[in-house]
C-alpha cells in the first residue's frame, strides 16, 4: 500500500521529485535537528493520482487525518479548538522551483469559533480579523473558484466609505465586517455556506492545490522554461502548523545570513522585528532591527539563533540565507537555502570556513565559480551607480572605463599626453592605431566581433573595449558621433562598461579591481591543488611583468607581430614590405632587429627563468599595411591640400586629419596658418607623401586575399619569405645570448604558426639551427632554446604524431582552429548567424568563448595522444581564448594538457578552474565525446 | 668467393641492382630464348668494390677472360683475330635509367690487324676506317683521357682540308689518315704507344666504366633526380659481342612495335634498311623500308621477326618497342622494352591482347593509365600544330577551342546568336556571366585559380577553361587585351587549351573528342570489375544527359543554385535577396519554385530511375548580386549617361558597356542615336536603374564578409532564411510527385550543405517532413526521397556518429574539405603560395586536384567508420573535385564508398580507376596515413 504522506521527521530530504523541493527542504531541516514547525508532506504521487481520476486517492485523507493528530499531540493545540486553535498553512512545491505559479492558503482552521481563540491567545483583534477576512478569499477563490475581483471591489467599496487609503489603515470592527461581507459573496457565488469544518477546509484545499499543477499560469511556466516530467512531476502539498510572530512581546520575525554576503565577514547580518509577522516587514510601517541588538533585547533567543546559524553552516556547508519566527518564546526556522553573495563575500568566506574548519580547502576551492573571479580583476561600475545605457554593443574586453571621446590615434595620443583620459571611439580599429590604444582608458568601435583587432588588442592589454557597437554611428571628418537620439562631439565624457558591452553618456563612478588577502590564499591553494599550469599571453616585458603579478608561471603565448605595430617601428616594417629589392629588405629587417631583441631580453628579464614560448610572424603582412580605402581617402586629401597649399588656400579640417598637432598649435591663429603651410609643404614634400602612399596601395591591392583567415601567413609566409623568419629567431637568440651573459635565467621556446605539415617544421628548424651556430660562434654562448609548433590548422591535429617527430612542444590555438573546424569566420559570424545560432539553440555555446568539446576537443584530444606517442614527453598548451574559460581549462586538464595560457586578468579564473578540474577529475567522463 | 661476370645465360633478370637494367634486360631476352648477341655482364659490386680500392678486385679479369673464351666459342670468331676478329661493345647500365650519364664504348678490339679482317670480311674500307677511327677516338677519351677537343680540331682541320662538309663526305682514304692522325694524339698526350692488345683495351675499358659512375655528369644527374644508393648503387658493365647490319645484302638493321602504337592495331610496325647500321638511319642518307616489305625481300628472316614479335608479347605482356639487327642472315635481338603508345592505342591494344588471350581482362584494365583516357574525352590540338603559345595559364578545365575574343557576357550571347564562335575573355567571372558561358567556345580569364567560378562552370559545362592568366591585360572599356608585345581587338581569333594552360593566337586545328568500340568495351569490364560506383556532378537535364552517355550512373552532385543564375531567374533571385518584406520575398520565391521543378523534372526524366543527389543553396547569397565595384562603375555611368541623354550628347561607348544588343543596333547611324537616346531613357527611367543598382549596393555592403568561405552560406543560410530551402524542397517533391504521375521512375535524394552539427539537419529535416506531407495531401504522391548531409566542414566528420542519426547518406565535399583541414583558401593560394610549396616540396601534390590522403582522408575514413556504426547501411559518396582522380579513387574506394561523382567527362576515368582499385584492393596498406 503507497504511503501517501510523510511528516517532516520522516520525509527523505533528498526524495524532491516525491517531496517537492519545500517538502523535502523541511524534512531534512526538520531531521538535522532545527527546530521547525511540525508539519507533514503530501507527495506528488498523490497529485498524479488525484489529477488521473479527478478524486484523492483511497487512503490519503485517512493518512492526513493521523498526521493531523500527530499535529495536534506535537503543538498541544486542537484543529477545530476554540481555546488553542491548531492553524495550518498549505503550499505547493514541486521538484524544480516556479516561484508564484501554484497556490498557497494560510490560517486554514479558522471559522468563527476558532478565531474568537486567536483573538483571545493573541490578545489582537484587529490581527485576528485580518487573518480571517484573509483567509476567507484565498480559500473562496483557490478551494472554491470565487473570482478575485468580487473580494477587491468589496474591500475598495469598504475603503471608499470608511475614508481609509491603504489595507493598513482598516480598523478591526471594519475589518470585521469585511470578513463577513467576503463570506457573503462566496456564498452568494458557490450557493453553499461558507464551510467551518477545518478537516473540511484542509480536504478541499489539498485538492486545490493539486489542480493548480495543471493551471494555466503553471503550464505556460513549464513550456517556456522547458521543465519536463523528468525534471518534475506534479506537485507536493506542505501542511505546516502556522507560528505566529506578533503573539506578544516575546515573539518576532526575521530574516539572516549566516555571514556578511556583502564583505564575507564571519558575523550573521539580519534584520528581525518584535510582535510582528513578516508581512509587518514589507509594509514597511516599522523599521527592522538589525539582528546584533537582540543580543541585548533577547539574550536567550540570540544564544539560540546564533545556535541555528552554526547547525546550518555546519550541516549545508555553505553560507545559508534563512528566515526565522519567534513564537512566545520559542525560536522556529522556517526556511533556509545558501546565500547568494558577490564575489569578494564568496571568496572570503571560502578562505574563513576552511581555516575554521567547517569546509575543507578542497571545498572551499570547489565552492567559487570562477568566472566571478573576473569582476575582481577590472574595474567595475559603482554598484549604486543606475545609469541608463545609451546603447549597447559586444562585451568584447571586461572592466569599466570613462574618458573623453576621442575618434582617431593621432588625437588620442596628443591629448593623452595632456593628462587626458580619453576613450577612442572608431569604425573599427587596425594595427597602425596601437599608439591610440597605449593613449586610451578603453575602446569603442562601431563595427567588428569579439575577435576583431580592437577586442583582441585590449584584451591584451588589459583595457575595457566594447566592439561592433552598431547603433553608433560616426563622422570622423566632423569629428561627432550620434548615438540614437544623442550626439557627441570629441572631447565629450562617456563611460563604457566592457563586462556588458554598454555604453553610457557622461561618467560613471567606478570601483577598482582589488586583490585582497583571502584572493591570494584561495589562489594559492589553487595552484598547490592543481597539475594543470597557468601561463599568460604577453608581448611586452610591460604585459610580462603584469602576468607575473596575476600569478602567471611562464609566457604561453609571446605575439612577435605586436612588437612590430609599435609606432617606431611600423614605417620600418612598411619599408620591409614596400621593398623593390632584396638589399633594401634586409636594410628594414636588420633595423627591426635590435628592436626584437630588446624586447626580448626585457620579457626575458622580467619572466627571470619561466618559460617564454614566442610565436614567430603570423599575420598576413597586409595587416601592416593601411587599408585601401584609408589610402585612397589620404592620397586624396594630399593631393587637395597640395592644391590647397599652391593656390594658399585654407584647408584647416584636412590638415587636422593629417596631423593635428600642428593643427592644435595652429587652430587659433589662422593667419599663422598660410605661412606656415608653404613651410609645411616645404617638409613634407606633398608628391613624397602622395608616391608613398601610391607605393602602398599597389602593394596592398597585389596582397588582397578573398579569405584572409586561409590565405598567405603564418608559416607560408615564413617559408616564402625566410629572411623574416631568419631575423626574428636570430634576434631571439642573440636576445637569449645577451641575458645569460647578464646572469639572466632563459627558458624560451620559438614556436611556429599555421603548420600543417612536417615538412613546414623541417624548412623553419633548419633556419633555427643555422642561427643557432651563428650566434653560438659570435656571442660565446650556446642558449638552450626548445622548437615547437602551434596546431591551429586541423591538418596539424591530424598529422600530429609527425609533427611531433620535430616539435618537442605543441601549443593549441583555438580560435583558429575552431574557425576552420566549424569553417565559421569569427568575424562574420558573430555579426551575421551566430547569434541567432545560440538563440535558436542550434548551438548551446559560442564556441569562440566556450571550448567546443565535441568537435574542436576531440580533435585536440587525438592531436595530444598521437603526437605523444611519438614523443612521450611532448609538452602541450593552448593559447587561444577558451584558455582562461573554466569549462575549457576542465576539459584540457581532462586530455593532459600540460598548461593553459590566458590574458593576464584570467589568469586567476584559470588558476581556480585548473584547481577544481584536478580536483573533479574523477567526476570527468569520457562520454563528452558523444 | 664472390662471383663478378654472368653471362647473358646466367644471369638473373631481375636483379637489376646487382646486373644493371640493361644487363638484367639482355639477360631476359637472351633467356627466353631469343636471339641476343652473347655477352656478360661486370656486376655493380665489381664497380663498388672498384671504386673503394682504386683497382679491380682480385679475378674479375680472370672471368672476364674465360667469359671472352666462351664468346668466342659461341660465335666462331676470335678476339684480336685477323681473319675473324670479335669485336664487342662495353657499355655501362645501372639499376636506374641514367641516359648519357655514363660511358660506352664500341668496336673495341679493333686494332690494325683485325680491321683488316674488318674490311676483308665487310668488303666495305669506308665502314672499316671509320668504326676504326670512332673506337680510337672513343676510347681515347673515355679509357685514357684525351680531351675530345683533340679530336674535333683534327676532324675540322680534315674536312676545311679537303672541303667535306659533313662527316659523311669523307671517303674511306681521308678516314684511314683521320685515324692515323687521331692515334698520334694519343700517344702524344698518354705518351704511350696506343694499346692494340684486346684484352689489355678491354680491361682498361671495364675501367673506365666503372668510373664513369663518379663522373661529374653522374653525380649531378643522382643529385638532380633523388637517385639514393637504394635506388642505384654502381653501374654494371655490359660486354656484349658487336654485330654488323652491313655484311651485306643479307645483313640488315630495324626498330619495330609489336604493334601500331598510333593505333593500336595488331599489325608490326616498324622500318629497317638491308646492308646498314643503325646510325645509317641517323644519317637519313637512306629511306628505310616499313617492315612489311621484308616479307617479299627477306620472307625466312620475316617469319623470324613474327615469331620474334610472338615471344616478346607472349613474354612482357605488352607492347614492345625492341631493335633488331641481322647479321648475314642470322636474326639478332639487340634491345626491348614497354612501347609508349597514345590513349587510344593504349585502349585499343588492351582490349585485343584480351580478346587474343595474350593477356588476361584483369591485365588489360591495370594496363592502361585511367588519366591518359582524359585526352579521349575533349577536343586537342591537332598533333602537327606546332603553334607556340603566347601566354601560359591554369589547365582549369580540358579541351582545346578557338573561338572570336569577346570581352562580356552580354556581347557572347549576342554574337553567338549570330552564330559565331566564342572564347570569353574576363579578368574573372561572376554567376551573372552564365549566359556568356552558354553561349561561348571557352573561357579565358586573368585572374582566380581552378576553383575560381570559370574553372568550376567550365569543368561543369564540359568547356575548355584557362584560368588566372597574369599575362593577359584586359581593357573591358578599350574593348582589347594585351598578351606580351600581341594585342587583341575584340573579334580576333584566339586558341585556348584547357589541358596545358596555354593561349594561341589565331585558330589552330584540334581533332574532336571520340567514343570509340574498344574504349565501350574496355569501360563495360571496368564497371564489371569495380564495386566503387561512378556518378557525375550535373545541374541541368542536359548535363545529366550528357552524363550518362559518359557511363554516369547517378547524379552525385546537383547544385541547385546552378539554376538560379541562368539569366532569365537571376533578376527574379535578386529581388529575392533584395525584398523589404516577407511578403516581396515570397513572391519572389513563388515565381523561382516552378523553374526548379521544371529543371528537376526534366533531370528525373534524363535520369529514368538512377539516383539524382540535390543539393540545397550553398553560396552565400551575395554571389548572385554584382560587385560591388560593378555597380558603383554602372551607377557612375548610368549618371553620365542621364546627364548625356538630358544634354542630348552622344555617349556611345557607355551604352554599349549597358546594352551591347543596342548598340550593336546603332553603331552605323549614330544620327538616330540621339534620338534614340530619348526613347531609350523614356524606356529605361534612369532614376529607376541607380535606384535599384544603389539599393544593390547596399545589399551588396551589407552583405559583406571579411572570409567568404567561412561565412553565411549552406545550411547556416538556409536556417536563417528558411523560405528559401523550403521553396527548394517543395519544388523538388513537386517534380517527384508529378514525374511518379506522368510514369517517370524517380529516385532522388536532398543533401544540406555545409553542416556541422546534427541539430542543422533536425532543422532540415522537419521543413523536408513538412513540405513531404503538404505534397502529399495536395498531389496524392507521396514520392520516396532520402535526406542526407554534405560532408564538407572538418567538424561534420568528426560529428558523423551523431549526423548519421539524421542523414541516411553522406556525401563529401572534398573542395571544402581540403580548404579548412589545410587552412588554404584555395583562390589566395593556388596564385600565392602553392606554387612555391609544389616547387619546394612542401607538398608533393596540390590537394585539390590529389585528395590529400595522410590529412583529409584521414578524417573522410574516421567519417565512414563513425557514420557506419550509427547506421550501418549508411550510403557514402565524393562530389568534390577530386572524385575523378586515379589516385583519389582507389582511396575512396579503400574506406568504403559506395560511389564517386565527378564532372561528366572524368566519368570514364573514374570508371577505370575504380576497376583497378577493386583488382589492386590488397596491395593497398593502411600505413597510407603514417
Amino acid at each position: 500500500m503507497t504511503t501517501y504522506v510523510y511528516s517532516f521527521e520522516c520525509g527523505d530530504g533528498k526524495n524532491k521529485m516525491l517531496l517537492g523541493g519545500k517538502g523535502a527542504n523541511l524534512a531534512e531541516m526538520t531531521q538535522i535537528g532545527l527546530n521547525v514547525p511540525p508539519g507533514f508532506t503530501i507527495t506528488t504521487e498523490a497529485c498524479l493520482a488525484y489529477l488521473e481520476h479527478d478524486v484523492l486517492p483511497n487512503g490519503v485523507m485517512d493518512e492526513v487525518r493521523a498526521a493531523m493528530r500527530e499535529l495536534e499531540q506535537k503543538t498541544g493545540k486542537g484543529f477545530g479548538s476554540a481555546t488553542n486553535p491548531l492553524l495550518v498553512s498549505v503550499r505547493s512545491g514541486s521538484a524544480m522551483s516556479m516561484p508564484g505559479m501554484m497556490d498557497t492558503i494560510l490560517n486554514l482552521g479558522l471559522n468563527p469559533a476558532t478565531l474568537e481563540g486567536l483573538i483571545h491567545q493573541t490578545d489582537n483583534p484587529r490581527f485576528g480579523y485580518d487573518a480571517w477576512r484573509r483567509f476567507v478569499q484565498l480559500y473562496g477563490k483557490i478551494a472554491l473558484g470565487v473570482p478575485d475581483e468580487l473580494f477587491d471591489e468589496a474591500m475598495n467599496a469598504l475603503k471608499a466609505k470608511v475614508g481609509a487609503a491603504q489595507d493598513v489603515d482598516l480598523t478591526a470592527p471594519q475589518l470585521k465586517d469585511l470578513a463577513q461581507t467576503y463570506i457573503g459573496i462566496v456564498e452568494q457565488h458557490t450557493g453553499h455556506p461558507f464551510p467551518t469544518d477545518p478537516m473540511q477546509q484542509l480536504e478541499m484545499a489539498i485538492a486545490a492545490v493539486f489542480r493548480s499543477w495543471m493551471g494555466k499560469r503553471a503550464v505556460d511556466y513549464r513550456r517556456q522554461f522547458k521543465i519536463t516530467p523528468e525534471m518534475a512531476n506534479g506537485t507536493a502539498v506542505n501542511v505546516c502548523t502556522m507560528v505566529f510572530g506578533n503573539m506578544g512581546n516575546d515573539s518576532a520575525t526575521g530574516v539572516g545570513f549566516t555571514r556578511n554576503p556583502a564583505t564575507g565577514e564571519n558575523v550573521i547580518f539580519g534584520e528581525y522585528l518584535t510582535n510582528a509577522q513578516g508581512e509587518d516587514v514589507v509594509a514597511g510601517i516599522r523599521t527592522p532591527k538589525p539582528i546584533a541588538e537582540m543580543q541585548q533585547e533577547m539574550p536567550r533567543l540570540h544564544a539560540e539563533l546564533m545556535e541555528l546559524r552554526n547547525k546550518l553552516e555546519a550541516h549545508y556547508k555553505e553560507v545559508q540565507d534563512f528566515e526565522f519566527t519567534i513564537e512566545k518564546g520559542r525560536l522556529y526556522a522556517l526556511q533556509t537555502r545558501n546565500g547568494k553573495m558577490n564575489a569578494r563575500a564568496m571568496v572570503v568566506t571560502s578562505v574563513e570556513m576552511a581555516s575554521e574548519g567547517v569546509i575543507t580547502r578542497e571545498q572551499a576551492l570547489l565552492r567559487v565559480n570562477p568566472a566571478l573571479l573576473e569582476q575582481l580583476m577590472v574595474p567595475t561600475l559603482a554598484p549604486g551607480a543606475n545609469a541608463v545605457a545609451l546603447a549597447t554593443g559586444l562585451p568584447a574586453s571586461p572592466g569599466a572605463a570613462s574618458g573623453r571621446v576621442v575618434f582617431d590615434a593621432d588625437t588620442a595620443e596628443a591629448r593623452g599626453k595632456l593628462g587626458e583620459k580619453i576613450i577612442l571611439v572608431r569604425e573599427e580599429t587596425k594595427p597602425e592605431d596601437i599608439h591610440g590604444f597605449f593613449a586610451a582608458q578603453g575602446i569603442l568601435t562601431a563595427r567588428g566581433g569579439k575577435t576583431s583587432h580592437a577586442a583582441v588588442v585590449a584584451r591584451g592589454m588589459g583595457k575595457p573595449c566594447v566592439s561592433g557597437c552598431a547603433a553608433i554611428q560616426i563622422d570622423v571628418h566632423a569629428r561627432k558621433a550620434r548615438v540614437g537620439d544623442a550626439e557627441f562631439v570629441e572631447g565629450d565624457v562617456i563611460t563604457i562598461d566592457g563586462s556588458t558591452g554598454k555604453v553610457y553618456a557622461g561618467r560613471i563612478p567606478t570601483v577598482e579591481a582589488e586583490f585582497f588577502d583571502e584572493l591570494q590564499t584561495l589562489l594559492e591553494w589553487a595552484d598547490e591543488a592543481a597539475t594543470l599550469k597557468v601561463r599568460a599571453n604577453a608581448d611586452t616585458p610591460n604585459d610580462a611583468a603584469r602576468a607575473r603579478r596575476f600569478g602567471a608561471v611562464g609566457i604561453g603565448l609571446c605575439r612577435t607581430e605586436r612588437m612590430f605595430n609599435d609606432p617606431g617601428r611600423l614605417p620600418v616594417v612598411q619599408e620591409m614590405i614596400l621593398a623593390d629589392t632584396p638589399e633594401e629588405r634586409q636594410d628594414a629587417l636588420d633595423r627591426l632587429l635590435p628592436f626584437q631583441r630588446e624586447d626580448f631580453k626585457g620579457i626575458f628579464r622580467a619572466m627571470d627563468g619561466l618559460p617564454v614560448t614566442v610565436r614567430l610572424l603570423d599575420p598576413p603582412i597586409h595587416e601592416f599595411l593601411p587599408t585601401a580605402s584609408q589610402l585612397e581617402f589620404e592620397i586624396d586629401h594630399l593631393r587637395n591640400l597640395k592644391r590647397a597649399v599652391r593656390g594658399m588656400n585654407e584647408l584647416p579640417e584636412t590638415l587636422r586629419m593629417l596631423d593635428p598637432e600642428l593643427h592644435h598649435a595652429y587652430v587659433d591663429s589662422l593667419d599663422h596658418l598660410n605661412a606656415n603651410l608653404v613651410q609645411y609643404e616645404q617638409q613634407h614634400r606633398f608628391d613624397a607623401l602622395i608616391a608613398r602612399r601610391e607605393a602602398m596601395l599597389r602593394k596592398v591591392h597585389a596582397l588582397h586575399e578573398v579569405n584572409p583567415m586561409l590565405g598567405h601567413r603564418g608559416v607560408r609566409l615564413g617559408l616564402t619569405n625566410p629572411e623574416i623568419y631568419t631575423m626574428q629567431i636570430r634576434a631571439l637568440f642573440e636576445a637569449a645570448a645577451g641575458s645569460l651573459r647578464e646572469g639572466v635565467t632563459v627558458n624560451a621556446e620559438i614556436m611556429v604558426p599555421q603548420v600543417c605539415t612536417k615538412e613546414e617544421l623541417v624548412r623553419v628548424k633548419a633556419i633555427f639551427d643555422t642561427e643557432l651556430d651563428r650566434v653560438a660562434a659570435l656571442l660565446g654562448e650556446r642558449p638552450h632554446v626548445r622548437f615547437g609548433t602551434m596546431i591551429e590548422v586541423v591538418r596539424a591535429c591530424v598529422r600530429a604524431g609527425s609533427l611531433a617527430r620535430v616539435a618537442e612542444f605543441f601549443s593549441f590555438g583555438t580560435n583558429d582552429l575552431t574557425q576552420a573546424t566549424f569553417s565559421f569566420s569569427r568575424e562574420d559570424a558573430e555579426n551575421k548567424f551566430l547569434p541567432f545560432y545560440q538563440e535558436s539553440k542550434i548551438l548551446r555555446e559560442n564556441p569562440f568563448e566556450v571550448l567546443d568539446v565535441k568537435g574542436v576537443g576531440r580533435l585536440m584530444q587525438m592531436a595530444v595522444q598521437w603526437g605523444r606517442e611519438a614523443r612521450p614527453d611532448l609538452k602541450v598548451g593552448i593559447c587561444g581564448e577558451q584558455g582562461g574559460q573554466p569549462d575549457s581549462v576542465r576539459f584540457c586538464h581532462a586530455i593532459g594538457l600540460n598548461y593553459v595560457s590566458c590574458s593576464a586578468p584570467r589568469v586567476p579564473i584559470a588558476r581556480l578552474a585548473a584547481a577544481q578540474a584536478k580536483l573533479r577529475e574523477k567526476e570527468y567522463s569520457t562520454s563528452v565525446f558523444d
